[in-house]
């Protein structure tokens, strides 16, 4: 679906900027940048923006008009961060994310962006079939065109990844993570940092504070090994760890 | 809850970059933009980015160590988009947007982002509590400093349009949780449980663990005292205890 989304750069004055926008659109797996009316696709400052996109930059393509810029297309989103009589119904890029998306299965679709100082004019707003706004802070709602294009196609990315990809962590099962609490409080009674009276009460501070991370095996394998290593330390492990240091060995 | 949001940028190299920095936080709502080591913040590019923002730069503070730069935040999150061991267990943007907003309604959260050519280094993840990855192809998932700002402190301001979330705990500040570690290296170093030829291995996992819990002052403070405890045996403690048992007494 990506793939068949466009963005088109209405008049860009910066060069630095369209090699922005190279490098937001390879970022975000999208390829076809048009380009209408002016903007130099081959300047140091459109090359040094895209980075790894410089190659993109060859393939963009130009048109004289809007019209003809979006001539194929199914779908024709304008970006505007103004409000007035034209541009109410504007909708937030999160919200009409599923629609591009929809029409982007099944034919081309188009993102608009106007020039850096004025952005797109109510004629160019006549070729726009939806208007989208990011939301902003009202002192200042104007975006770079490079930035409000990475927000609008960042959206797009997302949406197609369905849910927003979260990485989960794999807990360990209660055994072990219990297996790992009676370690802690051996040892810490060992050492005396629990009140052997009433051991359960900082321990359940611990619980709580490891309980809300969640533990994973290799986690619980580091902590077993920890108190594991302290109940050492009070066997055995004090007099070895003294006589190495006596004869000035590193400890481990 | 935006107010109290800091964007770090460590060892920026573009100051074209700084000025876009300045405009998206901006545009979103923000103003505590925090340098660690260099980057120029009154040069032609850094003002001309910026564009309305320009005022913003001569109030960004530098710092010379990212350790210094989040002392007082409450909630540290590293952006990257490398994998890899110290990096698993990252998450989107999307995600981590309301507990980064539940913190900041107690008190600071900073977004740290490294220099445009590699990134975070693991010595600077180490201060971090949460890490985030934006969503980007794999091709070249490696966004612009500048565009990778826009995207996290834009879903920040639409997550705050949204249901002011809900705080669970409060955070402690950084500093104490450094504190801390200092003090977990120091001990564990002592009983031999860390390898003094690379102790950040395993230090980085137990990091993780307790960033991914986050720890409240009390928790901290039991912690520490954990901590201070194994250091205390180490030095008399061991004497102590072991006469005590002789007697049949109590440790504690």
């Amino acid at each position: 679906m990506l793939q068949n989304i466009r963005v088109v750069l209405v008049g860009p004055k910066g060069s630095g900027n369209i090699g922005s926008v190279a490098r937001a659109m390879k970022n975000m797996g999208l390829r076809d940048l048009v380009l209408v009316g002016g903007g130099r696709t081959q300047s140091f400052w459109a090359r040094a923006m895209a980075v790894h996109a410089a190659e993109m930059l060859k393939e963009v393509r130009r048109f004289a008009t809007l019209r003809e810029a979006v001539a194929e297309c199914a779908l024709v989103i304008g970006a505007t961060c103004r409000g007035g009589l034209y541009r109410s119904h504007s909708r937030s890029p999160r919200e009409v994310a599923p629609e591009i998306l929809a029409a982007a299965r099944t034919g081309k679709a188009a993102l608009v962006f106007g020039p850096e100082d004025h952005g797109l004019s109510n004629r160019d707003l006549n070729h726009c079939h939806l208007l989208i706004t990011i939301p902003a802070h009202p002192e200042y709602p104007s975006l770079n065109v490079a930035q409000a294009v990475m927000v609008c196609i960042y959206e797009l990315f997302v949406a197609q990844l369905g849910q927003p990809p979260r990485s989960e962590i794999i807990r360990a099962p209660a055994e072990r993570v219990e297996r790992l609490f009676d370690r802690m409080r051996a040892s810490l009674l060992k050492i005396g940092f629990l009140d052997s009276q009433n051991p359960d009460h900082i321990l359940l501070a611990l619980r709580r504070v490891l309980g809300r991370a969640g533990l994973e095996e290799k986690d619980v394998r580091i902590l077993i090994g920890l108190f594991r290593q302290i109940e050492w330390y009070t066997e055995d492990g004090w007099r070895v760890v003294q006589e190495k240091e006596k004869k000035g060995l590193k400890v481990r």
